[in-house]
């Protein structure tokens, strides 16, 4: 990147000087300010959970939005979800688990009691191979071409792959990040990550307990776990609740938090339909992006990695304008 | 690590029945709980500051103990921070800054303001070249060896090194997560690190305005901020406190969290000092932990990853027994 800077300099000295004017590469946050709006995609209404945790000590009201996430991953779990917001499963619920550095979890506080509340009938049981899909053909050459450039040493080839302590290489597809050991594809665990809360396999979970990423990516859960969406707004209603020592489970339920509702947003009224959009990541916009997250050219910094974190780069999510 | 796993097995058969129960492998805990006291490194009171905040709404305690860095690095600016913690100088400050997802801010509230709280005398001004620090000879030969592990498959030589997204490699030193371009080596930001608030280049920063991270790793901050230390025990009570929208600086003062002392541990009375230990980054059981933490062998797991990022496999450490 470090060329393609200076090449994008020496190009500017054939511009005419007004046109010089704006030497200083974007940010990033400036690259998605103008990104055409042909570059975002609109999020379904049948693909946003809409959550309601009983108001904060000053009364204030909580709203949580999760994004679900696209075929062909976890959909079983995903199915199960719209039924149990559909059923108003999660009214009356709680964030029962906040453990620092790891998760806050949600569902039912008494799951695994005998007061456990039964879960709708007609829930899907999933395989654990919903975890991971085949990666497609197209993204394969592409893959190819990047990772000779990588192991050259550019590190830039982010959209199409990134450097990766968990798989053989990094890459965002239909919106969201995730990882390659060059035959399959799956979703990573990053900051605001969703997944299916479960016990020792071959039980994958039903899809009524959940966690939400409030710590370091915990990659380590990638393929050992369902991943069914993030939290595309309001984490920090999540993120800044008290912890509870060990594995985080309040042991004084005065201290869970009160789910008032979780609801499919397509099956809200249509004025209360929240309205969101992600910025395509096969946009030039998104590219641009890219470059500057791991290149950043901002007058604070003195030097440019050169690369970054899939977990890094969060993929922009704007409230339709 | 299959094949060392498979290993493991094929050696317990030779083994008296008796000898063959735990054939389970160790997990990460477990090898922490069982390492032996001479791989445990004591932290001196000298490297230690005791923050106390005010209560919580509760009335309880708000304590977090830092760890300072040990040479080569940062040590200019944490040179001043013992003589801001010895002139009481943080006392009656706040914390006044949480961004979700990036960094609880502390110091003075007021600084970069007619109303700034006088620094004492005689702080060093810092140079950026302490940022880093030449890889030490003895390194470059282990590294060399693990890296051309790496190449040929293998992702698992922690400590000696660690696939990394923002360096040529990670590894561990003296008890603190590090990456190195095979000539310098820096320390790391992850979850818990201590760093120092500054304007942009060449501006450093003093050490007086700390931030403690309690989010994804900010890996692109390496090499461009100085870190000073990282939180040992309660930084939950940074993680946990309100976020402010936006750069997430408090628009109202009655939001920031007084700060009530900051002390070196060294000079608190011998009976208030806190006695910490971290588990040797050189011991077998290091090597050993490091393993359990890439392979993860509990019944939980169904895929081992094989590898780690640096920032997620947080340094064991103890209060003394």
């Amino acid at each position: 990147m470090r060329k393609i800077f200076l090449g994008a300099a020496l190009a500017a000295i054939a511009l005419p000087l007004s046109a010089q004017q704006p030497a200083r590469p974007r940010s990033a946050p400036e690259i998605v300010k103008s990104a055409p709006a042909s570059d975002w995609v609109s999020i379904s209404p049948d693909d946003l959970l809409v959550m309601s945790l009983a108001p904060d000590a000053q009364g204030k009201p909580r709203q949580i939005i999760l994004q679900l996430l696209p075929p062909p991953f976890s959909q079983g779990w995903i199915g199960n979800m719209r039924k149990l917001a559909a059923a108003h499963w999660w009214d009356g619920g709680a964030v029962y688990r906040v453990q620092d550095n790891w998760v806050a979890q949600f569902g039912d506080p008494d799951e695994d009691t005998p007061q456990a509340k039964p879960l709708p009938e007609g829930l899907a049981v999933v395989p654990e191979s919903e975890y991971t899909a085949p990666l497609p053909q197209s993204r394969k050459a592409d893959l190819a071409t990047a990772m000779v450039s990588m192991v050259a040493g550019d590190r830039t080839h982010l959209p199409e792959s990134a450097p990766d302590s968990y798989a053989d290489s990094g890459l965002f597809n239909n919106g969201w990040p995730m990882a390659t050991d060059l035959e399959r594809i799956w979703p990573t665990h990053c900051y605001a990550t969703i997944g299916v809360g479960r016990n020792d396999s071959p039980d994958t979970g039903t899809g009524a307990e959940l966690y939400a990423v409030i710590g370091t990516p915990p990659r380590q859960l990638d393929r050992n776990i369902a991943v069914v969406g993030r939290v595309i707004e309001g984490i920090e209603h999540l993120s800044s609740l008290p912890r509870a020592p060990g594995n985080g489970m309040y042991n004084d339920k005065a201290k869970n938090t009160p789910i008032q509702t979780i609801r499919l947003a397509s099956q809200l009224p249509q004025a209360d339909q929240p309205r969101f959009q992600y910025l395509s990541t096969q946009s030039q916009s998104f590219r641009d992006y890219v470059q500057a997250r791991v290149n950043r050219r901002d007058s604070f910094y003195i030097y440019a990695a050169g690369s970054a974190d899939i977990c890094n780069i969060p993929v922009p999510i704007r409230r339709a304008p």
